[in-house]
């Protein structure tokens, strides 16, 4: 197993009859899935996804793969395979397509479809080619072949790509419930059938590859939310992904069940239970379906409110309703919400407060540390290694997911009997070289984090980010002074202004007389340049806010001629 | 079950024969746990914690309760009684007793000890009376009876607390593991025969009272801890917290079994390990411990580190082992490093940093996702219920939760037969007064929460928390003018600095006219007041900023008269 490559520099040309496969996103940290392919000078790309920020990230609205190593080659790009519809997987695609229009997207019909919707936002009208299950499409030197896999999101696939170099099999994002809701279970027949012709590279899935044993079925989760149906005696919302049809389904079997009409709350609920409804995806009894205005004319033991918000956004659905400020729903005494959804890393704080505030609303909250109301979309171990027993790879690069999952991944490899020097273990920017039958790292490209924040994308950096967490800890301490531009001499100032230090602008009194002196004894040195007399104040503010506080707000001296 | 009382007023006097309940901290949040309890005009304290900050407090060290409802009576304290170590319950008695030196401090010899230890630091030497389980205190008009009860630390206390009033039983924190290691169970006979006296108020640990169930003995740890040992190769490093005896004494008697020692790393590893095997709580088999210079000669196969930072702190042993700055450990392939503690709410993202980057280094990370490696100090609701059952009380107040967990236990109370109506949940501040045997919410007072920011207490307000934020999200654009200070014509400027917004200083070049354009405007109306003319700046830089970059950072605008 390999240790991190960051110093490698770029690597030479591809040898010829060679694959290169360069993760641009995905393995570090979950999300920003995107890979790209290389062969005889054309690129195929597999999923473009976004990474949501977390508190080390602050302001920050989205995070993009880094398109840089590829930019000036999207002539070569033959087409964007998108393994299915989460955002993990198309977020990135309108950014990409920003730079070149025309790159066709190739996936399943309902991965095709919410991609379609996102660029119909924008005004851009993709070149789609839609696919399927069991069938094989030629995409310039590049011959694939999808799979059924087995998803939190219907319709997703693993893609078999077929080269000069080899056999390369990418599952994408997959689990292997045996008894899923609409019986498309991950084709294990379909990769026994790969392994016995011999797959050259396993790229797999890696986000559950720590935790030990199986999934447990979607369709458990069914009885359970209708028990919590059968309890409630006043309205019930139920809070999950908007793109997780098959959790929906079982919230509309219980509404079913328990002769409660269902409403549907937030623009992507709306929108994507549309699509899946159209596709033939998601049933709905006739009848049941019902407005926002009706629903809430309705007698509370008679509707479900299916709703997004699930990670405790505040501006969702239900963040909106836990702080009193959804237009229709006021949470009171009686209402059940359920949060049917994983609780994913990083939401934890926001959850739990939107939880809480429902709490003393008065409602009572169901949520997975407290009932079995969600089940990953992830193979664990145990699943992991039936891939890997059934796949037989001769190399394997664990994708998806942060070190730890990658590490475990690989350590399941090995345990499964693929060669310790044959388990490349990467980080995202490492090129891989598939030649002879054999995968190695043989260098590195710049895949930094590309942050959009409002409507720059790329223009906020890390070290802007560290000013962010400087000021979002220690707020600042600004001085002004005026300066005779010939002599150096005080004419006004300084006066301080403070954020995020002090209520009480009285605690300056004290360091003005300081400034003031350090000034003077610059000036009688002959120091009149504006930017050392700025250092000047920095340090002596600095100083004494550490020895008078013990903080370390940000210090923002201007120093003005005149 | 009431609702919130934050608009009540502060309550009248207390009836003569009454007793009255404050709760300053621990119901809301979990943390800063303290409850005043008064009678015939004196008062008893039970536990005085610190609460932890999350993102939603930047830069804050720790949340003290708020003292000011107290602080003109402390005279009539009789003493503070603690229930145990953890500083969520003793965390805040240094700066209670900045107040007043003199109260005394009550509670079991290893609490008195953490918190002596504590106090040492701050030269403060604190009157203290040590108790034990099955003791009785009379202080001041309150008759105290102590009860062991089973914790995540030893030598934990319940506390009966008897006046004219009624017979009121403050659990502290508690579970009932029927196997702890120490063979000290919680005393449910004793509280049987309180039930049996007849409990009028019942105060009872909320934490876990969502998840149903019983908790797993705590020595159910110790073989998966073996079996951990067993596959390890090299150096094993467990993280723990710095209290946790019980956790430790099993990572020893492992080691003992692998024929290893141990090198405790950390302060308060180090310190709190010293003091319970100096009072007999931890068996260090002689020759086992060794110092970290010690250690680090020894074979990688002949050593366990046990070490703090399993909370992810950037600064503890196991923080700086991960990023490669502790002085006398690298991480590397063939280390097993071993999180066997809980993962409290609000640090996921520094916990999984840390796992990543040890993960990152080579070595391979067990934490309780992935093994049996941590069991909950508290009693989730099957044990609760059981309390319930044999206290039988006529009153329940709900503490140390945040809103879902107390109103989790109160529904846990009304279906073990607790009226409704005597149910009181509550949050900080409110005022509860035992009358005639009912428990009733008769008033409000403030509990603000109290932020300790480096040497400041008190000083760091919630508006200051959102400045903060602003900060943190957006950054800041500061503009600087020299205006003449009679004619109100601009002398210099303006001039832009900005942080945490842009890396590219040039992106200010459109705005510059704007804001001169603004200002002659201004003074050609007349304007010359220089906080006028800092509200147009602000109006106009701000308006730019949103439009040209849908972003809101912090304008700060200063005008300076010449």
């Amino acid at each position: 197993m390999s240790q991190p490559h960051l110093d490698l520099d770029p690597p030479g040309p591809l040898p010829e009859g060679g694959l290169r496969i360069t993760p641009l996103g995905g393995l570090g940290a979950i999300g920003r899935n995107m890979t790209v392919f290389e062969f005889g000078g054309k690129l195929l790309i597999v999923d473009c996804g976004v990474l949501f920020p977390d508190v080390e990230q602050p302001g920050v609205d989205l995070i993009l793969p880094d398109f840089a190593p590829i930019l000036d080659r999207l002539g070569d790009v033959q087409a964007i395979v998108l393994t299915h519809g989460h955002e993990d997987h198309i977020g990135a695609v309108p950014y990409l397509l920003a730079h070149k229009q025309d790159i066709p997207l190739v996936g399943s019909q309902f991965t095709l479809a919410l991609v379609e919707a996102k660029l119909a936002e924008r005004r851009i009208k993709p070149y789609t080619l839609t696919v399927v299950e069991g069938g094989r499409e030629r995409l310039g030197p590049f011959e694939c072949e999808f799979f059924a896999v087995n998803h939190s999101i219907p319709d997703a696939l693993a893609v078999a790509i077929r080269t000069p170099a080899g056999l390369v099999l990418h599952t994408g994002d997959f689990k292997m419930d045996q008894l899923p809701l609409d019986g498309r279970i991950t084709d294990l027949a379909g990769f026994a059938r790969l392994g016995a012709e011999g797959v050259d590279l396993l790229l797999s899935d890696s986000t559950n590859a720590e935790i030990p044993g199986f999934v447990t079925p979607e369709r458990e989760i069914g009885p359970v939310i209708s028990s919590i149906f059968n309890k409630a005696t006043g309205r019930v919302i139920v809070a999950s992904f908007a793109s997780h049809v098959h959790r929906v389904q079982q919230v509309l079997d219980a509404a079913g069940e328990h002769d409660r009409k269902v409403a549907f709350i937030g623009r992507s609920m709306v929108r994507n239970m549309g699509i899946a409804r159209d596709l033939g995806l998601l049933r709905i009894p006739a009848g049941m379906l019902v407005s926002l205005d009706e629903a809430t004319n309705l007698p509370p033991e008679k509707i479900v409110f299916m709703s997004t918000g699930s990670q405790g956004e505040p501006m969702s659905a239900l963040g909106r309703m836990s702080t009193g400020d959804h237009r229709h729903i006021t949470i009171a005494a009686g209402d059940t919400v359920v949060l049917a959804s994983s609780l994913v890393p990083g939401n934890e704080t926001s959850v739990y407060r939107v939880i809480n505030q429902l709490s003393r609303a008065g409602a009572k909250v169901i949520h997975k540390d407290v009932a079995k109301v969600h089940v990953s979309g992830h193979a664990p171990a145990g699943e992991l290694l039936y891939l890997l027993n059934v796949v037989k790879p001769s190399n394997l690069m664990p994708v998806h997911g942060e070190w730890r999952h990658l590490r475990a991944h690989a350590r399941l490899g090995e345990e499964s009997g693929v060669a310790p020097d044959r388990i490349v273990l990467c980080e995202d920017g490492d090129v891989v070289d598939l030649v002879d039958g054999m995968a190695s790292v043989v260098g590195h490209v710049k895949s930094r984090y590309v942050y959009v924040d409002g409507l720059a994308i790329g223009d906020v950096g890390e070290s802007l980010l560290t000013e962010r967490r400087i000021l979002g800890d220690g707020g600042f301490i600004a001085t002004t002074v005026v300066v005779d531009s010939v002599t150096g001499k005080v004419v006004a100032g300084p006066t301080l202004s403070a954020k995020g230090f002090s209520e009480d602008p009285s605690v300056f009194d004290p360091v003005l007389p300081i400034i003031t002196e350090a000034l003077d004894r610059a000036a009688a040195d002959g120091v009149t340049d504006p930017h050392q007399l700025q250092q000047v104040v920095r340090r002596v503010v600095g100083r004494w806010v550490n020895e008078a506080y013990r903080r370390r707000p940000m210090i923002v001296p201007t120093v003005v001629e005149v």
